[in-house]
């Protein structure tokens, strides 16, 4: 999917909403337990009722390997299932020495690998350049790259200074030579949304993937202030208080009712 | 294994060789294409023909996931297949916020989650201490952090200076709150041999995790001179000059007697 073609979605569903597939086999409802395969059941139950309100899905890949051979059969039947008007994120991480990042590529990228085909994939950029540029190697491919996490040891290393910046800022405009906004986006937390009006000054047309909004904490009328730009520009995430709304027979229309209540703050924050 | 265990197999084998199992489908034996599970079939002739030589083995999580679902089941198989007196590595590089890293710790770490039961597994530092301790939760397992990579992108960031120090130098340092040395170790790479006389300093005591040697071009010799404590502390991989030594019917016997070079080196260091 294009910069554009993500931009269209977002205005078509008034929406900047990430739908974080955390699926966690321990929290699925007790009446789909005894599915073939659970968590493929729970998502396409998820993604059914949130389609319509969010304009990305981002499974959480830790989630799936949990699982073993099995998980990554539901990871695939998930993928499979997103409506390709959706932008899919690979949560993964991942980042390795350039021989070994063409695998990683591999594996998310090229369906006659692990059967697998996502829009694009999170990358730490410890290992630098060429840990990072063999994920944008396959065409139109994005790599969304860690740049200010929302966990509590993000203050350990990502904001220390290096010279007279951040090291998440001095990450930001490196990687912004290796890509551009229409192939890079960032991972910022909304836990540091007061962080959001400077970064936008750093990269002012590239989309920002947001977790931590709902059960972490953060504000989503803080971060669409500081971090909305004229393509929109943000991919909002919630996962637990989506997925996990209720955990009766119930759980899609709860889920369908949280997605869209986002969607609404958002129709709100893009007008 | 305790750093007491691998010390004695240190002493027993007069090796810190690590075999990388960094095994691509396409680079496998012709001979071997068409059994059930190729990866599988060669990993075990190369483990039998290595295992007296090396204390360490270490598959390279990228080369398995590419393969999907049935890459998981030949992990599980590999791993299975390593002898128990050697120290076994998943080389994965993960890490990610607190309730995700407890799930790839789950993945590696917990044999009734995806199978798999690793001593120790590689993890990136950028998401600081909770993105790490989740792995130190598991009695018993180490975690190997990335300090200084051996790839050309370890220049972007990882020398950069936070204060008087550069970054990867931090990491260890502050890592170091995080675990001691019995639990905790370091990714240096082999191409960076001359940083490793200041890596010991900061780091007297810990195992280093050295790749780079070989395909790579580090030097043993001086990664053995600047690295080697009273402890061993050294893990040297070699991955692609083991495997592919040759591409015949002699390919076990052929990384045998890489290995075996290699582990004479060692003892003349060692000794």
């Amino acid at each position: 999917m294009t910069y554009e073609e993500l931009y269209l979605q977002i205005r078509h569903k008034q929406s900047y909403l990430c739908v974080g597939l955390d699926t966690d086999i321990r929290k699925i409802p007790a009446h789909l337990q005894n599915d073939p395969d659970p968590v493929f059941a729970f998502n396409r139950q998820i993604i059914d009722a949130t389609a319509e309100f969010a304009v990305a899905y981002k499974p959480n890949i830790a989630f799936y390997e949990a699982q073993g051979p099995r998980g990554w059969e539901s990871l695939r039947k998930t993928l499979a299932y997103i409506p390709k008007s959706c932008f899919t994120i690979a949560d993964a991480k991942r980042g390795d020495i350039g021989n070994t990042s063409d695998l990683y590529a591999r594996t998310f990228f090229d369906p006659s690998a692990a059967g697998l085909d996502f829009d694009s994939i999170t990358v730490a950029p410890y290992m630098g350049h060429d840990s990072v540029t063999p994920f944008l190697n396959y065409n139109g491919k994005w790599v969304i790259l860690l740049a200010l996490t929302s966990n509590p040891g993000s203050q350990d290393f990502q904001v220390q200074h290096i010279g007279n910046q951040p090291l998440f800022e001095y990450v930001m405009q490196t990687a912004q030579t290796w890509a551009s906004h229409d192939r890079l986006m960032f991972v910022v937390g909304a836990t540091q949304a007061e962080q959001l009006g400077r970064i936008r000054q750093i990269a002012p047309n590239h989309f920002l993937l947001v977790p931590g909004v709902g059960a972490q904490g953060g504000s989503l009328a803080e971060v669409s202030r500081y971090g909305l730009n004229e393509h929109g520009g943000l991919l909002v995430n919630a996962s637990r208080s989506i997925l996990y709304a209720s955990s009766g027979t119930d759980f899609a229309r709860r889920a369908a009712g949280e997605a869209h209540k986002l969607q609404r703050e958002m129709a709100g924050f893009l007008s």
